[in-house]
């Protein structure tokens, strides 16, 4: 029956969350323009706190010591150009340019010529992405996810990291469908895994996942048995073909004074992956009043039936005059 | 019938939704003390990243090269002080303090003199805001916003970029209700025009716009037909009479280390615009369990009619004792 | 009656809000490492600007001149070595490394050795954790909530700053839940006692507290009715024995170019206090649809009680023969 199957007495509430989230994990990157260099939480969290998100960088580039000035701008169809007819146009700017062009042609390098653009220089060159990944071994950082619950018309409050868990078994705990599944620890590696997709061509050009929290909970039963139960799902489309900047990437600069006093930046096109605590749920718990409700909608079901059955039997049938007339007591007028 | 029309027999989700963006534009200022300064998305958009929310500055008071020290605090009503009867009080600090006193009375310009403060000096003057705003080029930047959302009931999930959408015509195409309702590229100014609001005017001080998307979808029909709706509002209250700090600002600073090791900073006031991308939405499809219970309360209301028809009948009609008598079989008791 | 007492007779429509927040306030610090250092805003709100949150950092751990090098790990039963059975393992890394392992076993300080790492060095000691907290004086700074609601539905909209208050009494005004009920600023240290909390105590560790705004409304009334109420919680659980990493904190860094052009960074370890603002509420407004509906379940549930006599009349009592043969009018087969 559907009153029991659903619930129905139950008054319902939906979740009301906050998420606190630390990442922990060192890597070594080794390439000709940076040297030897480590990367850690400092480094690759962007920003360094988020509300349910948390971004770590996992591939990058970098374009150092940018200062302002004229350079040439990165060759297209739209910016290369001749010094004959010269298609560059003081003033002009498009959605993508990189700065202000001065109407001057340049040389970009031996072979081409580009417009000149008034910008941070040298512009970036965004054209080859890293591959395979900058901070491929992101693989395997840990995410340790805090979460606090609040059911507020029952005034339940509770935590993802259960009462039963202590801390010796939460400092080298991870996440594990089967054998720790309520670790609140998780390998990056995992998270991406579990939902289906590779890491190492996700960390190219980053993505979004989203790591699900339900907490659907039966508070007629003892508050233990409401445990979080965690899934994992990715949120961009990966199908590249149909997609602008496919990936998910931002840009951000770190602000330096040079010795004279003129302003430089190193500019970073970070690449990484996005994660989305996503927190939901539904708690149900015994109240009169929808009990009540729901008795009164299922009983008046049952009318339905005798009703069918009236119209059936009064208007459908052969024989329908026949049960009319019993089924209607006809009042004569009282005066006549 | 208030059945069909409000879809009673539909079971009902709310959305989950997942958001990115990201700005493009370049603009170029030029001011007596920056000199030409070319303004890209590294440069103006802070934090590089948000959750559902994105900050473009569009004005800006600029306090370059603090360190902390001693200097006179900014003239007003409390801060102004004679040498003779000294009004400043070492230790002293309020809520609108930029340091705390020394109790020294110190000359902030040929005219004024002010309580010297302890604090990053010198301090910011933001008693004249620029008019007209800073970058008011603003006007003409894009914002791409990709949204992912997910019916977890029907496990339905949609992007706000649709499939039909090719990437060449995402390349160049600027939002437009009327030719362009479905590009995910929006002009700032068209979206504070769509608004009602004047873009110049609100870069001034700032202020706060949702960009809202609908994605009520009737999931009986096909998925194609669930398309979201684009609108636009301002949040914060335009009418300044009534606000502390209109508009929407907020302090921060980038930190320089200086040849010599000390720490400078430069202090940033950003005005600016905020852009909360609120998704909702419901989606409906059809299921026994709601349809059943909608019923069974729409049958029982046409069982209002005949006990409202008896209640006339019986208790207010003069002939009332005439058709009680018919009504009502008195049962005589048996054992009698 | 169930219908009047849960307004059964009106439509209801959740909260859709946004919030945009400001902190004031400045203190002076004196250590032996900085000196006298004064902090204000743009020194201890990280991020400068959040969604729904405020990080306020109250205590905090900085590693000064980090640069990127060779050095000793911090001493932990995992680290320690002696220079014979070298367990140092070049290349190793483990969760809570600061570093990767050269497989040197190197002196950390005169009575230990520890395995040399490639890290930003020197590594930060956070072993000790400044008591009291270092930032202490941020139980008087003040936070201003701007708050903006929206019932969708009932294209009904409302700010937290009411139009009743004037910008005098806004300058001035903190909130008290007696006095000032509808100021919408708050003392820090207000806000976390109002929870039962202890601010000096939480200002070591850090933590994190919601400001919860409860938009309930009946719209049916004047919309004047229709104002915020303010409650306080503390969101992270105090019980510190069985957490990891009680308290909140977060690493991030700030970097500098040394006049050689390498890069050193100050590591800084924020404790704080993060303010969660959770905006709740629902509000009714008459409609006559729900109203339709809920006269039906609830005249549904009279029919109940003739149901239920009936069963009891026909079928538990000992006379039921009688009564079911009154009740029941058998229709002869018509053709019989």
């Amino acid at each position: 029956w559907v009153f029991l199957w659903q619930k129905g007495y139950q008054e319902t509430d939906s979740v009301v969350s906050s998420v606190t989230t630390k990442v922990k994990g060192v890597t070594l990157t080794n390439t000709s323009t940076l040297g030897a260099r480590i990367w850690d939480v400092a480094d690759y969290v962007i920003p360094p706190q988020g509300e349910n998100t948390v971004f770590v960088m996992t591939n990058v580039i970098l374009t150092l010591n940018q200062s302002q000035g004229r350079c040439p701008e990165l060759p297209d169809d739209k910016t290369e150009c001749q010094v004959k007819n010269n298609s560059c146009f003081p003033g002009y700017v498009s959605t993508h340019s990189n700065g202000i062009q001065t109407g001057e042609c340049v040389s970009y390098n031996s072979s081409i010529k580009t417009c000149e653009v008034l910008a941070w220089c040298p512009v970036e060159d965004d054209s080859h992405i890293p591959k395979p990944a900058f901070l491929q071994a992101a693989e395997n950082f840990t995410l340790l996810v805090k979460n606090n619950i609040w059911y507020r018309k029952f005034n339940f409050s509770k935590r993802n990291i259960l009462p039963t868990i202590n801390s010796t078994y939460l400092k080298d705990c991870i996440y594990d469908a089967h054998t720790d599944p309520f670790c609140p620890i998780f390998r990056l590696g995992q998270i991406v895994e579990a939902a289906g997709q590779d890491f190492q061509e996700m960390a190219v050009e980053g993505g979004v996942m989203a790591l699900q929290i339900n907490w659907d909970c039966n508070l007629d039963r003892a508050a233990s048995h409401c445990v979080p139960k965690y899934s994992f799902r990715r949120l961009d489309n990966k199908d590249t073909a149909h997609t602008v900047s496919p990936g998910y990437n931002f840009r951000f600069a770190k602000y330096y004074k040079n010795s004279d006093g003129t302003e430089s930046r190193t500019l970073v096109k970070a690449f990484g992956i996005r994660f989305h605590i996503v927190v939901f749920g539904k708690a149900g718990k015994f109240d009169v009043i929808p009990t009540m409700i729901n008795i009164g909608s299922g009983l008046a079901l049952f009318g339905v039936a005798t009703v069918l059955c009236d119209i059936v039997v009064l208007y459908c049938m052969k024989k329908r005059y026949y049960y009319r007339e019993k089924k209607y007591k006809y009042v004569e007028d009282y005066e006549l």
